[in-house]
């Protein structure tokens, strides 16, 4: 185990109705003003939005909202609650929605205390010194943001996809209410399911020894898949929307990472796909993910085997290293279609992927080698997403 | 799943070295003056103080020290700990020990800012509103103490062995280095492990359904007996020591009791015998644990059925209910026999131990009911000291 840090002060409050503790909370955390960030449709139909603002109304905290936040969020978007929060003057951003709206406003957080232009630390030029406190409604468990210390942001002009990590941008606090989950789309859901697996997947791929992390990260990974297949045929499954809804979090906030080398080369190769053809990020990394285990399984088999084994459940009798990896991975497709998921990245794209401009993109955001696991060249990741196609 | 808070603030600072961090992170959180606990003997011999002190002379930081913290702390070291903090009007407590010398960190740091008499906490006349921060540096992985809400003194008039718990005793840091536990007497390992298990135990055991908790608790379980085994052959084994280190606070930050109703029975029956015997709370726990579940298996067997299969690793081919349970709850005594410890009452107390004071005493300090997953009357703890004897 190398040395590490783990620091995730996040307050979670987690369950039922906990939504309506929004207001109280905010003030709790010394809120004055509030910018509400949120994605529109849904959280205004199913009267969620309608229910945050009544409690902070409650509360006699005024407000001011940015609305309309996309998957994928954008830059432009950025820089419009960037200006909002500084004419308005709030002291607290609540972000209601996933990890796209959760992102927005903690790019909004480091760029509204910043005199330049928050888009410096995205491109590390400078290094966030403060940020706005950010809390969060949670309504999509998939991007962990809720607890993290990243976040993701496209740049409209280039289609730059890249992430800052700081822990000033850490939420003080996120409510968690499964059921405010279960009239979610089954792909969102899927999308989510997907997401959540595979930052786990990018600290539990390491060469770094770690039996305790890696023992509790396969129960999450199992019990993620279990649930997963649970609310393919009971959406309605208060418990499995509870732990799908609870590993996110855990899958995220650095828990799962501990002493370990991560690797994020999925992440990462994936990236290229959801900027340039503006999928789901969920989608990407279903065909993304048994690409890259395939590709790494010929040139480092051994946490490959171990997750076909502990994690996938298959059983080695009689069968060669290879043979139990390709099995796994198999399976783990095959879990993928069965969340109704496609793992192949011309179905996903509806055509040929411009393979050339993904490596092209993805050699100026992250630099000529990425991963660590096996540490992949730009060959090896247009391999991957050869293997993907 | 139940609704429920989950905050973990503390910021875990692991790995070799660590300790000579703790001037540089005490002054990042605004330590002026620091008084810093510590049990004597073995952390001045080890070189350990040193350690600190230089790391606080580095950084200029002043000091006072209150040394000679024993097992199962007492009231007397509170109060003194509590003038001396006011006295010398010190901003930061720092622990440098184990459990004990933790808890009574913790509790001079509620009674250094309270105009009234700290104990009043204990017995829960008064909430405490403020405390002094705190800062570990960790010698024992045992009470979970570092990162916990939650702090244990005995009053030494009448031995009244009481607790609080409140987010405000939560350390702000806790450096944990594992080399340092490496020349831990193997007793003090094995109480540690015997603790730490029992702090799972105590979530574990639950009626709350929690498909998602209760698997990585049990591969946090079985990590501990499997690490604690390789200790007993390999005392210098570093990620085995990493691997108990980090399990001691995953165990009782609260990670392993979200969203479940908590029992905690056999933590207070066990703290009679310490506290009237003075014995090792882990080594208390070791004959309690056992009898707890011979005792609940009979009234409500489903969690000891499930710990024996999955913890302990019963095959449950042609046995009955009853037999896979008594098979478990003899494999977890064997357990800690392997570890050196004992799991009879009147072997650990060196006499037939007074049931009657203890009861006595459990009554008075928890009144007529204690647990959840098998609510206990007086007469049931009865019988549980006499199935541990």
């Amino acid at each position: 185990m190398d040395n590490f840090k783990f620091y995730s002060p996040t307050k979670f409050i987690f369950g039922k109705g906990t939504q309506k503790e929004v207001g109280k909370t905010l003030s709790n955390y010394g809120a004055v003003k509030v910018l509400i960030v949120y994605g529109g449709g849904s959280a205004e139909k199913s009267g969620l939005i309608q229910q945050v603002t009544e409690s902070l109304n409650n509360e006699k905290i005024p407000y001011c909202t940015l609305k309309g936040i996309k998957p994928n969020p954008t830059d432009d978007r950025v820089y419009e609650g960037i200006s909002l929060a500084i004419e308005e003057g709030v002291n607290f951003i609540l972000a209601v929605g996933g990890g796209s709206v959760i992102d927005t406003a903690k790019a909004i957080a480091v760029g509204a205390v910043y005199s330049g232009d928050f888009w410096d630390f995205f491109v590390h030029k400078e290094n966030p010194m403060a940020a706005l406190p950010i809390g969060v409604v949670l309504t999509i468990p998939a991007a962990g943001s809720e607890g993290s210390a990243s976040a993701v942001i496209t740049k409209i002009e280039g289609l730059q996809k890249v992430s800052i990590g700081t822990d000033l941008i850490r939420p003080r606090f996120a409510i968690m209410n499964p059921e405010l989950t279960m009239t979610l789309p089954d792909f969102q859901t899927a999308c989510g399911i997907t997401d959540m697996l595979c930052h786990i997947f990018e600290r539990y791929f390491s060469n770094t020894p770690a039996q305790l992390v890696n023992a509790y990260s396969e129960a999450i990974m199992r019990d993620i898949m279990d649930q997963a297949v649970t609310l393919t045929v009971q959406p309605d499954n208060y418990d499995a929307r509870a732990d799908i809804m609870w590993a996110g979090a855990l899958a995220h906030n650095g828990l799962c990472g501990v002493g370990k080398e991560e690797d994020w080369a999925t992440h990462r190769i994936e990236h290229e796909v959801s900027a340039i053809y503006d999928v789901a990020h969920g989608a990407g990394l279903a065909c993304i993910e048994p690409a890259w285990l395939k590709f790494v399984s010929k040139k480092n088999p051994d946490m490959v085997w171990r997750f076909a084994i502990n994690v996938m459940s298959v059983s080695p009798a009689g069968k060669t290293a290879d043979e139990i990896m390709d099995e796994g991975i198999e399976l783990l497709k095959d879990f993928y279609h069965g969340l109704g998921l496609t793992t192949s990245l011309r179905e996903l794209v509806g055509k040929e992927p411009d393979i050339d401009a993904m490596i092209k993109s993805l050699e100026r955001n992250v630099g000529p080698l990425l991963g660590s696991y096996v540490p992949l060249t730009m060959d090896d990741c247009r391999e991957i997403y050869k293997l993907a196609l």
